[in-house]
């Protein structure tokens, strides 16, 4: 495998999780151009800072731009934005992908790429999830605190699992170029499915019950109500044709119970008065279940419990 | 019907509600002795205040008694405790009740009388559900805000209806001859159940959406989860046997979008960092239905959510 593949990425949406892998394909010599909003001038002028376990780095030049048409068409334009901003997908995806270029959604939830695919194509999508802990702490730094790995794989419009692609194989060669574990998933509703085993239970209970991993975790009926939660997940996996093992409920709440007490991204969001990306990783999931026949008592009562104090969060955020 | 009828009441608990309600007995002339704890040198000194929409009035002289085996044995013994508190009547009950007295339970929930009945026998039990609005703002000191009417019926340990009784009648004709409107329930567990109607979805509601009635009225996904736990509600009161219309639900809303904006009992115990009525109003519910065989997924969720914050602001409480 080559040191870099040729392909050229566009990270639309420097953050916390943007902003990391673009500079960590960007060391590794693959050529990257960043799209920034608030920060935009600083990175122009002092490119991105990484802190990471596994070593700081900086990347005192970058490619930076402020507006998307002003960036060159890029083979591989990389998703990074919340999902609460996938409405400015229409004005921002389409000069910058490539003629035969793809884009990465790297999103949380279900259903994610149907905003990227209504304007590209269904045909030149793809999805991945992050299993990534990082936070930006100012303009352009970044800290990384654990985890990377990103599971990616060929998205289709009917949801059929698509298996793998060569275009796969060689975006995902790239990432791992740049050390980041990829999981190659030949179907990746699937593979939301299973992330949202744990996204739907901790991400939403900890802005419910303002909450970290650990306080939820080491109270019986918290721990009961994750557990419930996931057997509902399963449920609504099901009802789209994916079987999830029963056991993976235990991997998760014994890896969960494991982990350093862990603010979610949610819980963050909500902290910080931002909105909280409840139709991706909620709304999706239960009108998927819903169009299957397929109620799920239990997430829909923490659906709307989401939408309520997220309405009330923006409301207060707007006051002050 | 005598201005008195000659019973004598004692009050268990001469908090928000016992001491309104026993205030009211005695100003109508009749003999009513008052258990108190923190409060005790100060009533026993300057008696009661209340005031009220009704019309402010003062007792400067109470039968005042701070361990119940000074009381005198009375015909009506009325619980006003929390039903948190409960475990305290082996202790306070046995002293007060006259030979042929009856205990008249008035507590929130479901199953509430249990812990009486087993102290004094089933058959000498009533229970009563307050639709009141009313605050301690100080010792002795009662703050009547609205509402004030008491349903009353006889309990059995079926659960069976008993319909109406003499003693029923008495004690209902010395409450409305106080001032309190009474509606006398021959069936206790369908009251019981059409309060927690209401009490479900708002109480726990209120607590884990930090939220007044009217705040949850006016968003159309709170509004949607009151609705959809109020249908589990009915369910459980089928479960029991218990038929409740289902236009009931939308006499309840109506109700509550009128109601001036109210923070529940709950949301002040909670915000009192005092413990949470949550058996009484959530736990046994969901087990009366599960014995029969009914499921409530949302008010589980809920139930084990308030369960949790309950640990958490006692926890928080206590280190303070």
């Amino acid at each position: 495998m080559d040191r870099a593949s040729g392909l050229t990425y566009a990270i639309l949406g420097t953050g916390a999780l943007g902003g990391y892998y673009g500079a960590c394909l960007q060391r590794a010599g693959l050529e990257v151009h960043f799209l920034l909003r608030s920060d935009f001038a600083l990175v122009q002028q002092r490119g991105l800072v990484i802190e990471s376990p596994d070593g700081d780095f900086a990347l005192p030049q970058v490619n930076a731009y402020r507006r998307s048409p002003d960036m060159p068409r890029c083979d591989v334009v990389v998703v990074a934005l919340k999902t609460t901003q996938n409405h400015w997908l229409p004005e921002l995806l389409p000069p910058v992908v490539k003629e035969d270029g793809v884009v990465l959604v790297l999103q949380n939830g279900l259903g994610v790429e149907a905003a990227a695919a209504a304007i590209a194509g269904p045909e030149r999508i793809l999805g991945g999830l992050c299993f990534l802990c990082s936070n930006k702490v100012g303009p352009g730094h970044i800290r990384h605190l654990d985890y990377k790995k990103i599971a990616m794989g060929e998205y289709s419009a009917t949801g059929e699992a698509v298996g793998m692609t060569d275009r796969l194989r060689r975006i995902a060669a790239d990432f791992e170029q740049a050390g980041i574990p990829i999981e190659m998933a030949e179907d990746l509703v699937l593979a939301r499915w299973k992330k949202l085993m744990w996204n739907i239970p901790f991400n939403g209970l900890s802005v419910v019950l303002n909450a970290t991993t650990q306080e939820m975790m080491s109270n019986p009926d918290a721990r009961a109500l994750a557990e419930a939660l996931m057997r509902e997940v399963m449920q609504g996996a099901a009802a789209q044709g994916r079987a999830i093992a029963p056991e993976f409920v235990q991997t998760m709440l014994d890896h969960t119970a494991k982990m350093k007490p862990y603010r979610t991204s949610m819980k963050i969001d909500y902290d910080e008065k931002r909105p909280l990306e409840i139709e991706a990783m909620y709304g999706n999931p239960l009108r998927a279940a819903q169009a299957a026949g397929v109620n799920l008592p239990q997430i829909q009562l923490l659906y709307q419990q989401l939408r309520f104090l997220d309405a009330q969060n923006l409301d207060v955020g707007q006051k002050d």
